[in-house]
């Protein structure tokens, strides 16, 4: 598997969105694709399909195409969908309370253990059969359980210090949607989510539109 | 303005990365930054940055870096901040309400003027000041507010009927959270988030981390 660990970012960041357009395939009951469908579907170029799949070993029978299900279970296998990391939330505001809600994350082997606040009023109160904790108690909770994976939902002043927190105590991936690019000097997984971004990019497009209506 | 009109996706996609930082800067009291030290500083290369902001004509003076807070008002200025536009969420249940609640999105432009959907328990109820409504009074609704954008955060199985009742209302603009790439055959800009895909790659990248670990 040492192969896998020269694939690029790029490449990686577009495994999901493939995982996702197989599972819609395979709901439709469609057994077997040519990357030249697959690429009209998804809107990538076939070539780049091919290219990346091949980063993998391949998968397709020229002149046969992918078998869906197969190339589905190895795109999921490749993203360790059947690996189950264990998962906190720290935050238990809107977004914390959202996520926390989200049951599709167990699906795709995201256990979530625990969820952590500060806030009196919402210490003690269950989502999904969890109870919301003290973050006086999320270290001991950290070693004990042994968390993979930290989901960070707390302001955006707090948050290189919490990183940092559970970062010492051994979690080895942080998932932040705080409004920062956060980084830690130590080997830890960060994925650092805008969606504020994602909006602004809405907002310049539809400005771009509207220009040219006018 | 027609010039911006060739700009690429991967550019615009990352002005919202530097209006972030532009904003990080002026918060610490950087008034003026190089062209290396902003590169650093986001992980880009100083090339790609020169090259990004020519793409708007320039804002730098060869041997004096960047203007910081100049530079974070022109940005503004073309993603649009200082345009208002409408918007409403059509389902209120957690993602719906977690975005009602993040009140960062009017400072960028975003007003929230309507809340949508079917579950009887919830209509009535307040976020923020706007009631929660029946979807039934939705359509009237965005004629007479001539809505720019729905936040779609309902159910993935009646995302495109939603998409199109609302585009043919004259919706220009969606941000769909439901995991699919939301497509419409009209006129219609859409940003689709995936959030799992972004927590898939955090697993694929903790799994590869592991293996080496070992």
């Amino acid at each position: 598997m040492s192969l896998e660990k020269k694939i690029s970012m790029a490449v990686i960041k577009r495994l999901p969105r493939y995982y996702r357009y197989l599972s819609d395939l395979l709901r439709l009951g469609i057994t077997r694709i040519s990357s030249k469908e697959l690429s009209s579907r998804m809107g990538i170029t076939a070539s780049q399909i091919r290219q990346d799949l091949n980063c993998f070993g391949g998968f397709g029978q020229q002149g046969y195409g992918y078998n869906v299900e197969y190339l589905y279970n190895e795109i999921g296998n490749i993203l360790g969908v059947n690996e189950t990391f264990k998962v906190i939330i720290i935050g238990a505001g809107n977004m914390g309370q959202a996520l926390a809600n989200y049951s599709n994350f167990e699906k795709r082997g995201f256990k979530l253990t625990g969820i952590f606040d500060v806030n009196p009023e919402l210490i003690g109160k269950r989502i999904r059969d969890i109870e919301i904790m003290s973050l006086d108690s999320m270290d001991r909770f950290i070693m004990e359980n042994r968390v993979d994976i930290a989901i960070l939902c707390v302001p955006y002043e707090h948050t290189p210090a919490i990183a940092d927190r559970v970062a010492c105590l051994g979690v080895k991936g942080l998932w932040n949607f705080s409004p920062m690019d956060l980084k830690l000097p130590y080997d830890v997984i960060i994925e650092n989510v805008h969606l504020s971004d994602s909006l602004m990019v809405l907002g310049y497009r539809l400005n771009e539109m509207l220009k040219i209506e006018k």
